[in-house]
């Protein structure tokens, strides 16, 4: 079984860290595919970088799925362009955001989800609102660059540790969401340091398209994922134009 | 990795059933235990059989617990005694109507459930409000006893299938999840049948069991979850008693 | 007219407080029966101890609508057993929660319900939610046992007493609600003590049975609350097997 | 125990068929005392009808108060001028709508509210929401005008009927709420007929008003519903301007 | 273009300021009628002011559209008396909170609005779901009264800045809302002090008058917003009774 | 006055019609200025195309910015790349909907979005409930390409109508909002034809453009807006790298 994850943050360092925590959970059957998009941010930290992402993440969930992939992980905790992905292809396609929200629904009524940047903040509450955990979820921001999780000599750790400790202790959070791919060789750690689960959207989306693959799912494409309608595709953004009504380039 | 299969229905062969659906999607190291409860309803209809129903779901819990498993599935589509059970176990406790709701959000945007009987039908609405999806997902009640899915002469299936074509076609529903443990055997016939994703909740939330355990997460023991206090217990459920704050008898 | 008030804590001596506050407000053609269940846990603190309470709640129940009772009152805040109870007789059911903050509602638009252990909290926060308040209540845990309410010597009152002084202050509660069937002696003297409606659910729930008996109004048996069907229950619950789809034993 | 009840649309004999209707239901203690208002429309249908109403009613609920009345109940289901009522006065003021939906609440899962104009139905909507049953209740109306139910000649009654049934075949209603004070004679007649629960709020108010007599508890003064403070009023409404913060003239 | 201001608060100096603000941001074409209410409060403070600020506010806004305006405000940012103005006249009618929120909305996804007093608090935050803003916007009370506003002497402004200052730090307000008419003088120099932006509702009721008139649209009279059937009017507000249907007197 | 309007369709004949619509309505001093995006689909029917419409989008809303544009607008009712667009530059950037529905708002209670193609009603949807209007408007799709209401041979006027009537009959919608920039130019026709008022969110929000800058208000940059960090962006994006925490190129 193969599974594809996409780095949509254009950091290859961040995609090895990202690859690592997904081997450590992927089955025995399945065989991860890590890539760091070819175009946009080094770092996702708010809407706009957000929108400029999604190119080269359908990009390579299209090339994904042409060259065999059965699941598609997009490997940042905004989510971005997952609607977009799912039309584009046909195999699930799997937020890490959504997977790791998912995950803590079935072992906590209450958590916090600790993340990087303030500016980020507001775009989980509403992702958090669209999972249907608006109510059960705290968002909070470390205060943290993207790419400093990647500085040993940075205090981001010690930022994200200080977050932690306040949500345990002012929204007596149950669990810990840890909400960036950047944090992703985090959990067991934190999990073993503050004794409350802790869980990493990238090891969780791992599992999910591995429970999908095997449930025999794949993305509908009755409605509002229907693939997209042939047309013309001006500019610089030519290649991206839907042939035939398919997917595929 | 051991995981308990729970049938609160007090029906052996339904319980049969229900370990086949699980059995079919269970990883190569997942050992399966599906044990039928030893006290309450023969089915599960409307809330005085649910709450009769739950326990002896507590006591194969704790029992499965006591003996290894390393997460426990209620196999009702109620999820009835989720929460009790969460409490009662350290172990992850998951619901088939959880498991399967979540798992259908990762696929479609709009989704309809199909449950036995009327009186059900409000009780699934106020799950879909608790998971999340009260605003995605619609509940069809086909009017057909738990039982009468057992028997092959009954008009059960004819009537669960008038009712996915109305979802079709009424609710525009992107995809079908089974709203009843007796249904684990039909996903992949009627996915073939309607061509649109169909979800059973018993194999999705084997799935999500296997999950959890891989990613070393259980149930968050810090606040709602927390184990029942040591206490005495009146009458017939005496044996029910918490001793030393400990879920084990 | 007789109504039936059932402490599903299985002490007995709560049930002698409970019962003297119903006397204090019930109307004088009013004839209150209180009643201990005869079995489940002493108190009721978590979820666990509440599903536990259910069985012998709903043998009270049907006993008690056997024997005359015109209405029935679940003595307990959780509001254990509510909706299983309602579909086991015909006589109108009644929370001491659902009653305490319907009757809140009448008089203030923000108020606080202050209950025992943290561990009830999320739960009673649900309830304000099934109940349509849960923008207008908060709910506040005073860190308190049930049955140290019942013990002159603990600190419960003094504890109690500042989670309404918090409440007061830090929510700008305009009322306060009890919440715990423990505390139903104590609403006149705090009322005097803080000079805010206080208001007591086992009092509210009194009242309320005495309206729906005199506007001769009953469960309503076309839906969600219809009577259980007829089967087999298996174990030690199989006296609590419906017969004849009614609701007598 | 004395208690106002104030029918807002200026139309004696509509008050009078009010003032049956709460007889019919108050403990043997209670006296009732029904005015109708001095000034404002003849019946109240939208939004115009109802602001106009106010000032009668609130001159009517501060000269009951003073006179004696223990609690004041507000004749129309619209519950036009509660909040203003509530800041007026210290006794409790119910409105019939809130009264009925708080009832209806204790029996029935899902109703519906049959009312009389169009034009009433989005008013109440919004009342639904107000009191926290959005998602339980539905409104319909009958096309009638609500003087017509005074009018044994005309076609109200038919056609309140066919709402009805309408409301029990196409929206499963559990329990019908009657939404027109000028019903008020209509519901044990209605609930033979139907075999369901059927509620008036003219009923439901006056044992929602001894209730919180009986419980002693008044409207909460700290909050939104203060006194009104002392000021100048302009014009032909100088009467109505507090006094010294007081709510009496 | 004529535009009507109604200052439903009955004191003169007030409506000369709101009509200074006014006229500040008023097209060329377009021709501002600024009235004072001749009957009512003279400030409007909560529930009790604002029901009865409502005749004399209907009266203006009937007499408005006979002489000619195109569109008319309401310049109380409860909004006081909407919703009847809306059914009384054709014209586009239009409350200073609506326009001031809908103003911030397109501007800033988190803002406060800081009112006067604490009674008015709930008012607003009522209002703030009303207008679908719920999770939006925070309300806070400056403690100050409406005509303190005018008074240079008074601490006020001091208290206001306060509050302000409090609503960047710990509502983390993207902008500012000013909650009173009694403001509309001050947001160019608090966005200049603050260096956030800052939105008075009477500026921006003008320009969406000027809107809705240039766009060619008027209140919708087939629904809620119908004109008011003629009937009988009681007592002092006779002069109210609608005629023919129509909308003038 | 500049304002820019930015059609992310890029085909400019629908621009030209889009930019008519806007001068029929633009006030004196304004100077519009109607751009086709230089790179994306040339019409957006659902997500894939709405997120490769973005990064062409966000170019000119930052041209635009530079070139001395006061406001600019998103002409695709999706409002597709609003929040990026609103990151990217200091200016108002007001999307279609938003516009329409705010409009819609202030002169009805409920009205219907008529959308062009069903893959289109879902993402709407969500727009309503992001707009809080999500209770207020029902959505529907006339079945008609965006393009095909260019051609006066196809059948989409009669479509479009169709749907008007449906929603007039069946949703009670008290007004119209043309959900698609492709109708702009239909408004004040199908406001006469069908006697409600009927909304076009081009025209809309140029008005809504007009008034933040009259008022002086700008985005606010101090949270989920701030400008983009400095980074690297990759591949054929590389572009679109902030400079200097800075929106320009």
């Amino acid at each position: 079984m193969r599974i594809l994850i996409v780095n949509p943050n254009t950091t290859a360092s961040m995609t090895d860290r990202i690859a690592a925590a997904a081997e450590s959970v992927a089955a025995p059957g399945t065989k991860l595919l890590a890539v760091t998009s070819s175009m946009g941010p080094a770092s996702i930290e708010g809407y706009y970088d957000e929108a400029l992402a999604v190119p080269g993440l359908l990009q390579a969930v299209r090339l994904g799925e042409r060259d065999g992939a059965r699941a598609a992980i997009i490997a940042c905790f905004d989510d971005t362009g997952l609607d977009a992905a799912r039309c584009a292809a046909a195999i699930p396609v799997i937020g890490i955001c959504e997977a790791a929200v998912v995950t803590a629904s079935f072992i906590a009524q209450r958590f916090t989800v600790v993340t990087t940047m303030e500016r980020s903040r507001l775009p989980l509450e509403a992702l958090m609102d669209r999972y249907g955990v608006g109510r059960r979820a705290t968002v909070r921001a470390a205060d943290i660059h993207v790419l400093s999780l990647e500085d040993p000599t940075s205090s981001a750790r010690e930022r994200l540790c200080r977050e932690i400790e306040r949500a345990l202790r002012e929204d007596r959070a149950e669990a810990i969401v840890l909400g960036c791919a950047g944090m992703a060789d985090l959990p067991r750690q934190l999990q073993a340091e503050y004794g409350v689960p802790v869980v990493d959207g990238v090891a969780a989306a791992v599992k999910q398209a591995e429970c999908l693959v095997t449930l025999g799912l794949a993305t509908a494409k009755g409605g509002a994922y229907a693939y997209p309608l042939q047309k013309r595709y001006a500019g610089i953004l030519d290649a991206f134009a839907p042939v035939n009504g398919a997917s595929t380039t």
